[in-house]
């Protein structure tokens, strides 16, 4: 066990579990992996054609923005899906999300502001943010209310310990919770009547099991705007993604980008620019979380879980342990160790209550879900 | 134009006469691209037909560290080309050798903390550092001295304001001037009597014309080396590149990568690994800079910039524009404009005494240096 680092930061257990799964198959067992939140399904067939197309040829910086087929895609993309009207220019293309926080933070605030996040929410919020040196205040959410953030929270948060930034994800990890149109205006209007800038993570857009997805976009231009290729297009490993900026940002988020990052990665510019025109498939793959979804609440509710109904969004089931455990990572590596079941612990998103808490990731294949089932069945029995 | 913004960074003008070339180009006229320090050729065959073997296969996020294999393949290159054993787990693989920046950055120091940088140097540490909330202390390097750093000049430097950290490389952007092992040994010792970590960025690595690069890891374990495949391997679009770090930032490192970047991406990373063994095809692209390098610095030379021997490494050259101009960018402009030849303003490198130099950069085609020459001539004769 490594001393953490002295300002809180802590490793992302998932990555942790995943390595530990990763040292298992080495010896030739089988593990079913629910612990990272990544498609199973490669990109879209027409993606990799592309990319084999363009492989011999494009192999340079790309403009620090991105290419300007992809961003006007983007464009095109979200008066399509969410019947707004987004400039081009106010795009800036990322290495997945994770680039897009890093110039969200150093384009909205100085190190040393304070940010708010929920809890649970996202790791990398709390580790990201502390590692860049800024403060963060957590925002606690309840069960009770499905895991959905509100204008109340926001304001008894701040209330406690100002915060100039919010950064917040809808639908959420690790549990999946979504907020509707009127929840999001609620959120939004609550944030501009604090003098709070938003940042909206979207990454999980598009899939959505209630009803479509809300950008912020449909309702302010005030807050920053993050997504990526990663989940809905089935992109993890080719880190792209993107991040739509309000008019006084755009121009440092530019200079950000320049300096920090030169530009995303060419070949993934160009897959991500098809991908955009392969909802279809992507569509697919949803349909097959919708399934895997349903089996596994109903698995996990049959286990002995604690599991409300299924979440409305991304592919993730967050769900209460006290009956097995009242230590997520040590239940974790057990169940990993023994019945060769890989799961997150609670404690990578919620360092106060986490250990009380596992996330199961559905993002996979259906046999994998229900062979972790009938695994976990007999381990737990 | 934009006002700067308030911490002091900067566009990175590379880029922005980039930018400005590109639209020159979609109105039918020809440029000589003399300005951004990317390679003309793309990466080795090999390297193609590798990727388009694994396209269909490799889409998810690596281990945080980076692919074994290529992690591996660095640990036999530093035995190869340097003589020293590095433990494959003590290397990072990043985007390019900007998300190890930041890592360097955030590793060893807090917001806060002044590092030192040379200038004239790359505008990225400078706009990075400022962009971050560290704080910056500029050691200024001459060209009667060749560019060269030496331990004098950071012992005065630290006299003067004291900081933490400095932030080299050799051979350095934009002149190339590149330090020998006594240098470098130089360098090191000043470091440590001074309790200065260093960042020894050697992305520069293998484009040396007087003899092999000397890394930091020949000398000490105490450095955080960076480098990357953008340059002499060719790969600048794919933001592949890596880290060695001593032990004692090992996992902070790691736990940052994990929260910041998940991931390098996964088909650069496997580009990465074959490409290793391809420096043959790199040498051959390393002997067509030398022939430019050679043209490139008689013919500055007859046109009347003042510039001395040809730089030791790189692919860059410093010419002092004092007989034509005192206005850097506005000579470059008029440059790309007129003449359709794009070169970078010194004020990218040197804010101080930048505007009395340009860079070029000598990695593209031998014609495209021949052309820019003859333009030139033309323009300033």
């Amino acid at each position: 066990m490594t001393a953490l680092p002295a300002d809180g930061l802590m490793p992302f257990h998932a990555l942790e579990i995943l390595k530990r799964a990763k040292a298992i198959e080495a010896t030739g067992r089988t593990v079913c992996h629910l612990e990272v939140g990544e498609p199973g399904a490669p990109p879209a067939p027409r993606v990799i054609e592309a990319v084999g197309r363009a492989l011999p040829l494009a192999q340079g910086y790309t403009n620090a923005k991105g290419l300007s087929e992809l961003r006007e895609g983007l464009g095109a993309y979200y008066a399509a899906q969410h019947g707004v009207s987004v400039d081009p220019d106010s795009v800036l293309c990322t290495m997945g999300s994770s680039s897009g926080f890093i110039i969200a933070f150093h384009t909205a605030f100085r190190p040393g502001a304070r940010i708010a996040i929920t809890r649970p929410g996202y790791p990398a919020y709390v580790n990201s943010l502390l590692g860049l040196g800024f403060g963060i205040a957590e925002i606690p959410l309840s069960a009770e209310n499905g895991w959905r953030l509100t204008g109340a929270d926001i304001a008894a948060a701040h209330a406690d310990t100002p915060f100039e930034g919010l950064l917040f994800a809808s639908p959420a990890n690790p549990t999946g919770a979504t907020v509707d149109r009127a929840g999001l205006a609620d959120v939004i209007a609550t944030c501009q009547r604090l003098g709070v800038r938003l940042i909206s993570d979207e990454i999980y857009h598009g899939l959505d099991y209630t009803g479509p997805s809300v950008s912020a976009l449909e309702l302010t231009r005030d807050a920053i705007v993050i997504n990526s290729f990663s989940k809905y297009y089935c992109m993890t490993g080719w880190r792209i993604g993107w991040m739509v900026l309000p008019d006084d940002l755009v121009r440092r988020a530019e200079i950000l980008q320049q300096n920090l990052f030169i530009s995303a990665p060419t070949l993934s510019q160009i897959a991500a620019t098809v991908a955009l025109g392969e909802r279809d498939y992507a569509e697919e793959q949803k349909a097959g979380y919708a399934r895997n979804r349903t089996l596994l609440n109903d698995g996990l509710h049959a286990l002995g879980f604690e599991i409300g109904a299924p979440s409305e969004g991304a592919f993730y089931a967050y769900a209460g342990i006290s009956g097995f455990s009242n230590d997520a990572m040590g239940f974790c590596e057990t169940l990993l160790d023994e019945a060769g079941v890989a799961v997150t612990p609670g404690i990578d998103f919620d360092r106060a209550g986490g250990n009380r808490y596992v996330r199961f990731s559905y993002a996979g294949k259906r046999e994998s879900v229900e062979l972790a089932l009938e695994r976990m069945g007999k381990f737990l029995g």
